[in-house]
């Protein structure tokens, strides 16, 4: 279903023929790690609501793919924070641009952010490293769904912190993100939704969550998952 | 270049969306692999070589993704074994079947087979079933690329030594084939070629190498690989 959807997606000019590739290397991981939410996926899910709890300026980052995938989540993760939605693209034309900006508004969406970029994410190059000044900008929490390594290096470089949702626990985005979360994006969503009406409000919970928090502990939990998983479906006599 | 190669090959009919995702997957699983052949690959593709030399019919399988990741590695094997090459298609079309026929043709093919079939494989439904008395019916030999689990599992049952070319270890296709080869299809096509040369004409090596391979153990080396790959990884600094 999500593969209809997401072809569907190209034949109106959405989601590119790359986006679909990048798409399946997702699924091989999401398939290494059970189709479901690993318990470190959770732990930098319960991560990432606190970041974006604590937030001044939290801006949720869009791209092809990402509204492809799951608008409604998107839209009501952005809703419940609250935080702002801007889109972003790797391959960027007016039309694409457009397009994915009505998508989001006829799920519902108000005001999502970049029609008119006023401003640059420092350290890229061209059309991408265009953005709006009272978006992704002068956010200080960003979360990525799908993003690719220049782009997730560039913002923190620029000091934000940057919460990533790439299933692979060795990418570039993964690595550099302040919180990487390893986990099919509606799940990831769905769960920080969740995370973040549980503990709004709660300030001691959520300064603990933040500084508990691990990149590289959570990412080598990921890989043991990964490894177990393999294993274990060696034996298995189906996939 | 490979990604834009198939892209274009969407644009043109030959390619599915979903082939693009499924190309993904493989992507995923040859960059857990290091982009190279593991020794367990060379294993299987040293037996892939003595099955396709031992044979009285050897056929190449050949479907979309296939033909437009690597026709002239295709078409370079099928010439050395000697093997036939026969198109046969999960989302078959008449146009589909005749524009990859075409294409391998233009690429130097020559008597490829799919465009009239007369027979089926057993235990498969509809047009997936379809294929020629001539090649995959009556081949004893058969090399699959890329191929889905429920072909490959069908083969196997007719009772034909199966060798897939397929990046994920776990999948039913490769838990099913007689030699399952993990790895990047043109690689693997190139050493089976290399091999084949090495030991054409030698039959106590061909006979030792059939039957010194074992399935099960050729994958668990493969995903011993993939783990010690992702340990590795997590320490560099870079993907």
């Amino acid at each position: 279903m999500t593969r209809e959807r997401l072809a569907e997606m190209v034949q109106r000019g959405l989601v590119t023929p790359t986006g679909l590739i990048s798409h399946g290397r997702g699924e091989a991981y999401d398939y290494l790690m059970g189709e479901r939410s690993t318990d470190a996926a959770l732990e930098a899910e319960r991560a990432a609501a606190a970041y974006l709890l604590n937030a001044e300026n939290p801006v949720l980052c869009v791209n092809g793919n990402a509204a492809a995938l799951d608008p409604e989540g998107l839209i009501g993760l952005a809703r419940r924070v609250p935080a702002k939605m801007e889109v972003n693209l790797f391959h960027r034309t007016p039309e694409r641009m457009e397009g994915l900006i009505s998508y989001l508004e006829s799920k519902g969406a108000e005001h999502v952010l970049g029609r008119d970029p006023d401003s640059r994410i420092a350290g890229l190059e061209h059309d991408r490293a265009l953005c709006t000044s009272e978006g992704i900008y002068s956010s200080d929490v960003i979360l990525v769904p799908i993003e690719d390594g220049d782009r997730a290096e560039a913002l923190v470089a620029m000091g934000k912190a940057v919460i990533s949702i790439d299933l692979n626990p060795l990418s570039r985005t993964s690595k550099a993100a302040t919180v990487p979360i390893c986990d099919e994006m509606s799940r990831a969503l769905e769960n920080i939704s969740r995370f973040v009406e549980e503990m709004r409000g709660d300030r001691e919970t959520i300064l603990k969550t933040l500084d508990g928090f691990s990149n590289s502990e959570n990412r080598r939990r990921t890989v043991e998952c990964i490894c177990d998983s393999l294993r274990a479906g060696l034996d298995g006599g189906d996939d």
